[in-house]
């Protein structure tokens, strides 16, 4: 059989990991080779005595490692440009976990030196493209049979928020996933956003402002209202309906097990991401492993993370406003001309 | 406008009150003229000083009262032969509630008496014939767009059953309801039943085998199966799923209303029939005061009394053979051609 | 048994004449005594040859007639102020279909008109509140078990517009359903709306905005969303889901039968609201009989009437600019005082 | 990193194929080195120029090449039996394909084999063990939240049976993943069986009985009843509903995307078992070389092996008798003294 993939992460948080027993024990093709992180005791924990894995405390070490393919960043976002064009110096093809660059300014240096190469290097980890009900929906929308997409209602809801959450993390960590997905979903850039604050729930953190209900108008017409709720109390939603010319379509609904029992029928809602997307992380990992053994590279590129930037920053404008806000978007340059 | 109907009820418990305050608040065209009971403050108590109305120890005195043009029997089933009889004997139609008359004996013999008159009088209380669901696949069915019909579960379940509930009345209370619905679902008779009997639950009284499996074969191949539970705990469920060559329809599923909450999402399951088949009455009874003042006989007939009463007795005999038990039904008089 | 209300309908159009059908038919304890309609055929057609019930042209004529005790309106909307105005007159109780009055301020003199008399007589045909699944929803929400709403999430739905509607009807005929609704459910009044355009569907008429997506503020702090979608091609559609700081319920979801065939599992979609909210029309004119007999106003009143009316004015006005548009109440009189 | 797992499969067909791709390209942690197949061409085929694995005609032959750590057996059910001793003869843990022996004599000749043993190298391919859904139900039947399980309702639905189907085929391949996951998800052994015969579906080929409809009674009192039909048309569907003594539990209703479009609202059933169980595919062999490596056997044993074909076997003497039929189980070694 063929030879795995040498790969360095960088970072070995939460997220990294989970990445890295994700690439050791779930996903075929690739094998852990270097793991940087500047809390070393956290990197050696991370690697856990695996064999072969060094650990460094720069990023910039990790991706010298001889045997090192492609890299996954999975480090707090502040650290993501400098890896990012690291890696481009390298002509390493990246793994980036969202955002891909917290401020659109950033964001945008990435996206215009690897348009600088010539070549993309880069997918962003917006895993909800790869969760069974968003790819289903994708297919149907692009498919054409329900017509030109005309609204998008999307339901985003935790069971509470962490405690250094603010009013505007519901729009640039929460919403960004709905930012995305709208994107890839309509094919639509989104070019203005309103806010609309409800009273805040009395199961929020007092000065939160959750939940909020934030309005996005797209570049070819289409409206995309999302309800984000960090504090519902009860689990995790993600549910989304695209209403079109000739039909809608819903995912979300979360009907895998019906018990009825004293008081009713109920479906078991889901506590966190993490088990709602499972398989998404799963996927989108072999999907990147995949296409990086064979040379290509697929899935949400440098100008989506970039996008996504630029509009959660202008959704936390219209936030703090409480006005329609519009979205500058750069020109968008011709590596990426693609639709998403 | 034209002339209001009027009505003698026989039997002031719980059925017949509930269908005078039907007749006098909720069904137009109507008006209750006499009411007989045995228990003379019952039914002065069903009665409850509305003017007009005579209250009387015996049956035939309510049918002699002058004004009465029609008779509604929710006496005990004991009672329903001679109340029948002495109806036809006056020409008078008849609203009869369920069972006819509990012994197929009986059942037959008033069938006789009917066919013998020529014409139909009676409309049996088989009240799911008129609940919008069942309406709905009904259609379905009749319409061929499914093709011919192979098999029907049902699932009949109520939250507890009361102290006087014995093993056979799971099979000619409870089922007795499915096996009408099927008769008139299909089109077919039923001419043999298997009851199958899984360890009784803990939930139910000690004795009392439930909950049961019933199979009922039909005449023309279909299979018929129910789930009878009547100490099932949560609630009132009815359910079917008719399987045809060409799909499957099921109805009684419950999502009115979905609530989401700690612990999932719930739908409220209806504590009893009344609840759930509030409306079915209502329609029932409307049918058959419109059609009585327009001179004509519908519904469920005095034959589809009688064959319920007989597949009932058959399933019993079942029950404690533990065998395939063959249903002998007497050949159906002409006056009862049409397909239920 | 006691009287029957005698009933002076005015106007005999397709909703008058699917009252008086009711009023005969359907509802006990009333009768039709008189009828008013300018078109003397239409109301000739609409009597049918019924005995007892006198034909008019003009509405004061038809109040006038001996043994008329109360009035259902169900003229064009236009005429309902002078209609109101001429049985607060007489003293006589009403049911007025909705719109009341369309203009705000035509609104408001009957709203003080009947302040004047110290009594309510008015009951607004805003009927949802007599559908089955709505009742739940309200009595869920004023149990208090899933906390304070913040949001309504709406949707509404029809195949397809009549020639002569206009992007202003969305608001003030299709909208104004969920402006009494969410009032009711909430028990808050609405003090601003916003109304965003996506692009038109291909399915509307040439210069509709068809789409749109309303989002009312409340004076408590909620906000309410509506999607109105008059030829969305398949169906009629009305859901609701309230998010509350303890959970969220949703009806309208339409399950009530799956049929499961080549292609998917599916559920019909009822065609329009007649058959939608058979049950609710019957229940209003039901609820406002009984409350009549027995000498109480029930329902939405004339408030109510005038709420939706500056609601929608305000709505259409938002329409037109493109921008958040406060709605200006007048004081509420004491006579109303009680929520909605 | 670890040493990859050096895997023997035998059998490169359809579902031989399969699993050397999913060694190959999904699941981390194992390397195929052999593959064996009497048909040279389609194991070459099934290798695809692969580097490092040898391909052979006799089982055995692969079994013996160095490097071989593990077996995985998908060659037809008849050859199972002198594959599965080959194994044990080398100590070698296995998969292996359900049927794991066909008739039940043989299937008990390999329990008595690894019996003697004294420890468990076989774990068998019943794969929806490893379903999400099917996890989640087994989970809250052994949280005992619901109460003692009653009834288990199983719908077996396939589009249209291939043409070598026979009518015991329905029972001893269709409905043996029923038997599995009854026995797996009561903790249950089964010892009676009735095969219901409605009349055959116009859509099923000439001489088939197609549906069946099968009851089967547990050792502990359990009632489990499957409609088997694999000519339904419209798509595959495996559905359960768990009926205990508190509640009762439902999976397989497929409510993953409700698409609204002229005719109702829809979802759509997936096509075959490969969409429908892919994942729990993934899990299996996962779950497998995960085992394997760490040195342990989990998983669905030899004695489950051995009781599905036992009660297969009664299953098919049922259907041809008509007639309620006994299971005869040997004695469980104590090796498999353990639930299942």
């Amino acid at each position: 059989m063929s030879q795995l993939l040498g790969v360095a992460v960088l970072g070995a948080g939460h997220m990294g990991a989970d990445h890295i027993r994700r690439l050791d024990r779930v996903v075929s093709g690739a094998r852990v080779v270097a793991v940087a992180d500047p809390d070393a005791a956290r990197a050696e924990e991370a690697v856990a005595g695996r064999a072969g894995v060094t650990v460094h405390a720069e990023a910039e070490a990790a991706l010298d490692v001889p045997g090192v393919e492609a890299v996954l960043i999975a480090s707090p976002g502040e650290a993501h440009e400098e890896a990012l064009l690291a890696a481009f110096a390298r002509g390493l093809p990246v793994l980036c976990e969202k955002p891909m660059v917290p401020d659109p300014a950033g964001a945008l240096r990435v996206v215009e030196a690897e348009a600088g190469l010539g070549r993309r290097l880069t997918q962003i980890g917006f895993m909800r493209r790869y969760d069974t009900e968003y790819a289903r929906l994708k297919s149907l929308l692009d498919s054409g049979r329900l017509g030109r997409p005309l609204l998008l209602h999307c339901t985003h809801r935790n069971v509470s928020s962490p405690p250094y959450f603010t009013s505007a993390m519901l729009i640039d960590s929460s919403v960004s996933h709905e930012i995305d997905a709208a994107r890839w979903l309509l094919g639509h850039e989104i070019d203005a956003v309103t806010v609309h604050r409800p009273r805040p729930s009395a199961g929020a953190p007092a000065g939160l402002s959750d939940p909020q209900f934030v309005v996005f108008e797209t570049d070819r017409g289409a409206l995309v209202d999302v309800e984000v709720f960090v504090n519902c109390g009860f689990g995790y939603q993600v549910r989304c309906e695209a209403v079109c010319e000739a039909g809608s379509a819903r995912i979300g609904e979360d009907h895998t097990m019906v018990v009825t029992a004293a008081g009713g029928a109920r479906e078991e809602v889901p506590a966190d991401y993490l088990l709602r997307f499972a398989d998404a992380y799963d996927r989108e990992l072999r999907a990147w492993v995949d296409a990086t053994r064979a040379g290509r590279v697929t899935g949400p590129s440098a100008w989506d993370g970039y996008a996504a930037a630029a509009v959660a920053e202008a959704g936390v404008r219209a936030l703090e406003s409480g006005t329609r806000t519009a979205v500058g978007l750069a020109p968008r340059p011709a590596l990426y001309a693609e639709p998403h």
